[in-house]
């Protein structure tokens, strides 16, 4: 043990020295600023004698509502108070505090990692006793979330990245970390949407784009690439492997909100497609706190449709039935407060459970390869047909 | 169904007179010859009232053997002869004649898809019957498979694509259909590795890069990329989200005989890490068809290493137990013919099964954020300390 503690010293004394970074965006100043707050009320707290606490807003359903003049889920005022001289709470005060002062290394090197890296950066052993600051990731990820609301910060905010995953083509020059990147010559492989694209990484420079087409699945929006649609449409096309990470979802607000791009989803007619837009739309359950830098409460829903079979004059083969839990999530679906008021959607729910199948996009295919660009998605956005 | 009838042969007749390609690669020309030949052996066959018949090159465990010459996993010799008056065979000799008759038309068209694509695209009941061609994509893709081989033909050259995962950057200028991609001007996001790379659709224009850097995820790449080790390095970086799909892997085999550039792999010290290294350099036993354009035998394990707790003085914190499953699985690949008589291999896999714990590349960062691009992997490269 010796030997190593020696070799851990000798070998860490060299990355102490680190070159300084430069000056801080008003993003970071803000963010060090809520951290350093943060540290200051313990200190007051133990300057006048008093248990030092925290009060953290509740995540769970039960303090989240729809907004419906804002039109997206936000969070309520409830709180839950965590006391550092708290045997059930002292842990989770001092992994809450860890997690703040990691966060607060990260922005100070002007780097970012992933949550998992985080988790890394900071378990150890408690000096003097077998105890681990965390267990697994497991125990991390909640106390990440909770830092989060605790500071009113995105995790992007925090130099924490999620998984990368989401390609973006089409009419649109943008500068990321400045390098400049013109989006209409990026070849079938497209432009890695980054995990973080706060303002001060990614600028757009120049939009030609009309409207957003955000499809599904990596494998549709290859076909759109490949047909070129983003240029005969003047738009820009965007895909997130399925639920989009939070990368996609945030780069997909800043084209809504601040280049005043409509966003129209071409997603799968099933249960987990209606999800995808209502988390695109509405913000997710999970993460209210995000909603107002995430939602896009404009958002359309360009398709599939329940119709769709009938209406393309698709074959019978491309149906697949609908299964118990297709059936129980529709349902939940159909109930959400921002679907519940909506006719249209209500028609459209119960029609997929009366015709018991749900449809791919893909299954357009079986009309002609390119029936989704060169028919199906023009008739849609002509005819001004989706729903809300 | 007659107004079904009567919409769906209107709406058909729009596609019908598509723009006719331009002229065909040599490659698809080839692709083009090799679905005629299949084509014309059936016409032959029933000329001279003979039952046509295939033979396709048996893809079994039992027909893969490691080529110690080439030093990758090839197909043996054996064939299984598929008759189509034969009760038994007949449903998948006229699956089989459909997958190359739809991939023929995908070439006609100049046009890619997904193997869910060809899927729809052929899924149709047979006229006069209740006889689904395909009852489930699980029943076509072993058939794309059957046909890839028949044909000796890699599934990008019959226009089939994969998921798109994996993305790069780093000292390398290509083209990609025509539009220029600098890596090195790729900012935090990167370019999107596409899963169609052969020749007439990448091409490779400038090269800087010395060599290449795979690590195996998305997160790892993001450091690297924040760090612009590739820049320092004179480098190419890439990542495939865990086992890299065949586009990334395609690309590597370019970058690695085209350009002579070395391939060096940064991933987990796990079975799964060691898995992922065994099928990008020697190929993969299920497609082991494809490994004379796929598997790169001089590819490089540049870690982590089943030392590195020690060496670099990390903390016991991040260990991770082994499982029944990883140890059952570390046997297992110990046991390849490929790893089997390497003694470095033999005692890597045995100390990290004596050790009782596997390393995340991420764990490196208890060291410090950037100790994995500032320290480990450089260090790795200068004393070229690499397992083959």
């Amino acid at each position: 043990m010796a030997k190593k503690t020696v070799r851990r010293k000798k070998m860490a004394a060299a990355p102490a020295a680190k070159k300084p970074r430069g000056p801080m965006s008003p993003r970071d100043q803000r963010t060090m600023d809520q951290l350093a707050g943060l540290a200051e009320s313990v200190i007051v707290a133990a300057d006048k004698r008093r248990d030092p606490h925290m009060d953290i807003p509740t995540r769970a359903l039960s303090n989240v509502r729809f907004n419906s003049a804002k039109r997206f889920i936000e969070m309520g005022n409830k709180t839950n108070r965590r006391h550092l001289f708290n045997l059930s709470q002292a842990k989770s005060f001092m992994q809450t505090m860890l997690v703040a002062s990691g966060t607060k290394q990260l922005i100070e090197q002007d780097k970012t990692t992933s949550i998992r890296g985080l988790y890394y950066l900071l378990k150890h052993s408690i000096e003097g006793t077998k105890e681990e600051t965390f267990a697994d990731q497991g125990e991390c990820d909640p106390v990440i979330e909770d830092t989060e609301v605790l500071l009113s910060a995105l995790r992007e905010e925090l130099h924490l990245y999620a998984q990368k995953k989401g390609d973006m083509v089409g009419e649109l020059i943008l500068e990321d970390r400045g390098d400049e990147i013109d989006c209409s010559r990026m070849g079938s492989g497209g432009y890695g949407i980054p995990s973080i694209v706060e303002p001060d990484v990614i600028r757009f420079k120049k939009c030609n784009a009309k409207f957003v087409l955000h499809v599904e699945k990596d494998t549709v929006w290859q076909r759109f690439n490949e047909d070129k649609f983003w240029r005969t449409h003047n738009c820009i096309l965007t895909h997130g492997g399925g639920q989009p990470p939070r990368g996609v979802r945030r780069l997909l607000h800043r084209l809504h909100t601040e280049l005043k791009l409509p966003i129209y989803c071409l997603l799968d007619n099933d249960p987990w497609g209606y999800y995808i837009y209502s988390v695109i739309k509405q913000g997710s359950i999970n993460l209210a706190f995000e909603s107002q830098r995430m939602a896009i409460p404009d958002a359309k829903y360009l398709g599939l449709r329940s119709i769709d079979l009938e209406r393309c004059g698709l074959s019978e083969s491309v149906k697949i039935n609908l299964n118990d839990t297709d059936r129980k999530r529709a349902k939940q679906i159909a109930n959400y407060p921002w679907f519940a008021k909506k006719k249209a959607w209500q028609k459209e729910i119960k029609q997929m459970l009366d015709n018991g199948f749900k449809l791919e996009v893909e299954a357009l295919i079986s009309r002609d390869i390119s029936y989704v660009t060169e028919e199906y998605t023009p008739a849609r956005l002509s005819e001004q047909d989706w729903l809300d």
